[in-house]
């Protein structure tokens, strides 16, 4: 009862002083409290000019001037003349030292690129954030004040910087009814039924946020599509939206259901070679333009987990990818085609296993391994499609799991340009409640060497477009983002989404500085803090690895709302929605052979690449039970057999998350009140989960390798009945379920 | 373009600086801007004594040491020695002075009533915040801070204050899925998935809200109740939000499912008779308790809507509401069984008209009309029910409209505590976009006669238990609170919140003090600005009573969704769901005729009551159409035939909504841009929909009126189709919906 006083007393104080409730994100821009750094910017910064003419450049200069003023507690102002030690603003444009500056410095920054550049310039010593667009300014200057607030020295700046990716965006699974699919962190933020008539100030702070890390387009709607989405009262309140977003430079994306035609004009088909609907989707897109004349284009979801598509009429990817493509070249609008597809193949193969139980073991894997389809599918179209469509690819060629490698359609499609797709909120990852930084999950995949083009080939260098010379570049996030106070739910949450912003903008930051500076924004500068929370973040996601899914196993959560374990599910309707049909542990061991002794998904890929995992004795570890059916008994590198080693993964993932909360714990002076509490709670979640993964996958597994649980590890305090007699039927992320 | 640029700026600056998101309420306590004020506040506190030994006391003062340094910007802590000009807060258990004070003075406080008194004893100026309890004093306290936060002056005070009713009841139709009947501020603040694990911090935020304004009773769960609310699984989550509510005096109450021993436990009845079922119950609440000792006890909504009820096995509502009152009594629990019932009586006599067209002047009105059934259901149990029994019955006898007259039952049970049920959450109000102030409507049926006991038998004297001696009393709000950041979608939906606590305090407060001391608090003290703003919000129900349902009419909003206008439909599945039951038009006249000419509910009156309505020419016009069928041509005291009233009221609604904007626009310099400008837009959107009810409306009326809108009025601008055709799938608060 006591302790349960202090806390309440702790959060009162924290309601009448400055509520740290996460809303504000990594912009928080309090006064530097280091006296040093303090000392230094207030000496180097006497001034601002800043000439704006346009809305994109009048939000960077507030921004500018109003957390300039805030972190250096100095009130500054836009000054007409120029003195020494001024920072001054503008493209070429807008400011003649700009114009000077560019004029003798020779940048290649295209259209979003920005300078940040001591320079003296006619006697005065001046900071410089240049660039040739109205948006690269508003980037630089979310760049200069990510300098202040992570205490970088400014006496000698000389930043370059432009994106390597061109399109950076973030997909929103968010219906219209405000559920989110897969969101754990309360309802969508767009609240349509009262748009366009009212504009939530959260819709300028989202922008504010996007921009800050360089996010420049948003799909606002699920791609498990909703055709009302395209019917003018809708496109009014996009319209609204796409208003709000465009001086942040941000672009609009919908994505429209393929039935559209039929849904809202009673058209008697939706085949994409069919004129009338050719025409129709021409009329619809040139509507939508006339609202909002910068409008991205569509990401598109068809012919997979039930939504209608090309190959519903006998057409290919291809042609309805090229029909949208055709209707949106004119605006200069783009098509971003899933590759996420595995129904017909798979239902074909399956058909036999009806509603019942799935023996697994008994599929013909070789035509029916999931992890094929994807390339299966689009290998054979690479070249057919138009201009500008890009086909977006998970990161993984199964889905978004703690760990998978990477699609083999990367490096596979030498003439469609690829974007990537990573998913930001947890589905797989612990949800809301596990701290999980993703960012050394983005750079695994990121930095892996496809060998499309020789050595040297990595996804990233595929993505964007260095090694196949793409035109269109893009890369895409599924949004962590609801309506909850903090944004994300947990608040590392909001690291997920900061990551995938600045590696979008630059790939080849690497996870310790990414973490690093948003602690630094976030939180605090203070080093031992920083220095013990990116050791968590850091092996967070490896982590949960161990104790989801190590060595390689995947895809054994609960089946539809994918909380928690599940590992021994085998009567979900299709068999590819079972984790048996993942891990096929039997007697003998456990694991998926996809070699050529099984469903040759290893084929796929590269020779060299097939050559770091085709012989059990030598494959990397981490994919073992990805490509190997493993006997219990083999032996590891560790020099443990397989079960050991399963086991030895489970418990130092729960030991992991023991020692994250001891570290946590050490911290409490360092944090506000409210977010200490905040965490803590939710690692003491975490804790519980994880001994809920280890000893529900232990004990299930167990079943088959006959093994024991070596004897100096804790017991399980449950038995596996126990374990599967537990029901979440209000689990969050579910469609009509929140 | 360049508006919208300058909203961004002013959006920008606020984030930067101090948000007024309206997360705080009416708890912001900022440093007083009035130097006078400040003054005066300064000179007559020096310090703070505080005493406490418990959680609640510990609450209070945190509350009062924090508020108080921040309002007089001075820094205030606990002190052992008090000196002249001391605040002394306590019980006589606490504080030797309030023992003495209490000593000498005689207060009958009960168990949470409070005294405020400025006193000198010992030869110092004291202000003492005294009470017999705990809560009593948190109470105090807030009500203390409620003086500065209004700038009353603090030189002389006596206050002395007991809450009327002991049972002030929060009730929450919220679902486990996060989903609110009827919610349009987001979701539920519950985080069922999160608990027990994680405390939201806004459940602290919430109870300390809610003690501020003196409500001591949380209903958590809809009355539309699910059985799972009853697992243990989701107790020991029910149990962590009884915790954190428990030192802030407020008592957790569920919604039990009727069938819950048959959907949790197998049985195969759930005859309230049934001895099993009656140990099934016994046994569930001893569990409750077991968890939560405090626990306040159940809330029912048996045999209406669906839900299963005693006559389900052909048992009375005294039969089920006493099997749940004798499983509660050994713990001091309640029953509050709800009159809002419908459905048998009405399902036979409209049987015939199934699920087509519905001819609601075919129905045989003196046994159907719905304005009748809770009367006719309960009466006859009046003496019947257990001693820990409330009956709660709506505000109206049908289903909180804009206007209706108080229920019969209010005067009718004099042997039966009642309770009064009012709607925070503007179902039938205009939803989140609506400026509808509520206080007027909860005082004009608190206020009204019932005549139970004779003359000066109001209905807030029935129910505060004057009149007929209750030995339990209770009011009821439901909830109109979300997981938005500003918990009510529109900033002025909070004034209802408040509004409701205050009232169910003391409901001798007028609806203008209640408005002056929120704006104060929420706003700004300037007496400009609350002058200005108190007219838009005393005037603002009848404003929205004359756009949608003037002259008596109601239940004429959209089906299922109530949004908007939708008085032609006639199809909706049973007859009183349909708006053409409750209007009636015809080409002689509207209205519902319930004299003895036509249903007759107006003999479950007093006599006295009658008298006020029965006679068509002498009939409050507020209730004309409510009462009589009342011809196109009748003379109305006006000397306009009814139709041109109509015509009048419809017009003169809207044009207050456009006064409303004007007012508020010339208050910009008073208000924070944030919320000045959410207001502004939520005003435009109000007056939007008020001009759509109007056209609306008086289009399809006249199609049987036949006669002209006048000539002076501006005309509608579409036409009755239009309005028809209008549709709105994901309108919000709708279970599954949001």
């Amino acid at each position: 009862m006591k302790e349960k006083y202090f806390v309440f007393c702790f959060l009162l104080i924290s309601v009448a002083s400055h509520a740290e409730d996460g809303y504000r994100l990594w912009l928080r821009y309090d006064k530097i409290d280091d006296p040093i750094t303090l000392k230094e910017y207030r000496n180097n910064i006497e001034g601002i000019q800043f000439n704006s003419n346009s809305p994109t450049l009048g939000i960077a200069k507030q921004e500018l001037i109003n957390d300039l003023s805030s972190l250096l507690d100095k009130k500054f102002t836009d000054q007409k003349t120029i003195a020494d030690k001024f920072i001054v603003a503008g493209t070429p444009l807008t400011s003649a030292i700009v114009k000077t500056f560019f004029s003798a410095y020779n940048y290649n920054l295209g259209k979003e690129g920005f300078v940040i550049s001591t320079k003296n310039i006619n006697g005065k010593n001046l900071i410089l954030i240049a660039a040739n667009s109205d948006i690269g300014v508003l980037y630089g200057v979310f760049e200069f004040l990510r300098l202040l607030q992570t205490h970088q020295s400014i006496k000698k700046i000389s930043i370059a910087s432009i994106p390597k990716i061109q399109n950076r965006i973030l997909d929103h699974w968010d219906n219209l009814n405000r559920t989110i699919e897969r969101g754990y962190a309360g309802i969508s933020i767009w609240n349509w039924h009262l748009l366009p008539g009212y504009i939530d100030k959260r819709y300028i702070d989202y922008a504010r946020a996007e921009a800050s890390v360089g996010i420049n387009g948003v799909v606002l709607t699920n791609v498990n599509a909703n055709s009302l989405t395209l019917t003018s009262e809708y496109l009014i309140k996009v319209k609204a939206l796409a208003d709000v977003f465009h001086p942040y430079g941000i672009k609009v994306y919908l994505t429209p259901r393929f039935s559209a035609p039929i849904d809202i004009s009673k058209l008697k088909t939706a085949d994409p070679l069919d004129a009338d609907v050719q025409n129709w989707w021409k009329q619809k897109v040139d509507e939508i333009y006339s609202y909002i004349p910068d409008f991205g284009g569509f990401l598109v979801k068809a012919n997979s987990e039930g939504q209608p598509g090309p190959q519903t009429y006998n057409r290919t990817h291809a042609d309805g990818a090229n029909m949208f493509a055709d209707a949106l070249a004119p605006h200069n609008g783009i098509v971003m085609w899933r590759a996420f597809v595995y129904d017909v193949r798979v239902q074909k193969s399956t058909e036999n296993f009806g509603e019942g139980k799935v023996d697994a073991n008994a599929l013909t894997i070789a035509s029916a391994d999931r992890a094929k389809q994807a390339y299966n599918e689009f290998k054979p179209f690479d070249g057919k499609f138009r201009k500008n469509v890009l086909i977006q690819v998970k990161n993984g060629p199964i889905d978004f799991q703690p760990r998978e490698p990477f699609s083999p359609l990367f490096g596979a499609m030498h003439q469609t340009p690829l974007m990537v797709e990573f998913q930001l909120t947890q589905e797989y990852l612990g949800q809301a409640t596990n701290l999980v930084f993703e960012a050394p999950l983005f750079k695994e995949c990121l930095e892996t060497d496809t060998y499309a083009d020789g050595k040297g080939s990595t996804v990233a260098k595929v993505v964007d477009g260095t090694t196949e010379n793409y035109s269109i570049t893009g890369i895409a996030g599924v949004s962590n983002i609801g309506n909850e106070r903090n944004w994300t739910g947990h608040p590392f949450g909001q690291a997920n989404w900061y990551a995938f912003g600045r590696l979008a903008w630059d790939h080849d930051l690497s996870s310790e500085q990414i973490a690093d500076e948003w602690l630094r924004q976030t939180f605090s500068n203070d080093t031992y803090f920083v220095d013990a929370v990116k050791k968590i973040m850091l092996m967070s996601r490896e982590t949960m690895v161990n104790y989801m899914t190590p060595l390689g196993l995947h895809h054994i959560m609960g089946t539809s709302h994918h909380y928690g374990p599940a590992p021994w599910i085998d009567n979900a309707g299709r068999a590819d929605w079972n984790p048996v049909y993942y891990h096929r542990a039997d007697l003998i061991g456990i694991g998926f052979e996809r070699t050529k002794n099984g469903s040759d998904a290893i084929g796929q890929y590269a020779s060299e690449v097939q050559k770091q995992w085709e012989d059990i004795n030598t494959c990397d570890e981490r994919f073992l039970l990805w490509f190997h059916h493993v006997a219990w008994n083999f032996k590891m590198k560790s020099g443990r057999t397989l079960w050991d080693e399963l086991c030895y993964k489970y418990y130092s993932g729960v030991d992991s998350v023991r020692w994250m909360q001891k570290t946590w714990d050490d911290l409490k002076k360092y944090v506000d009140e409210e977010r200490f509490e905040q965490v803590k709670m939710l690692l003491a979640v975490q804790e519980k989960e994880a001994v809920w993964w280890r000893n529900a996958c232990l004990l299930y597994f167990q079943t088959f390798s006959k093994m024991p649980i070596p004897a100096n590890y804790e017991k399980p305090d449950h038995d596996l009945e126990y374990y599967k007699s537990l029901k979440f039927p209000y689990a969050p992320g579910i469609g009509g379920n929140l």
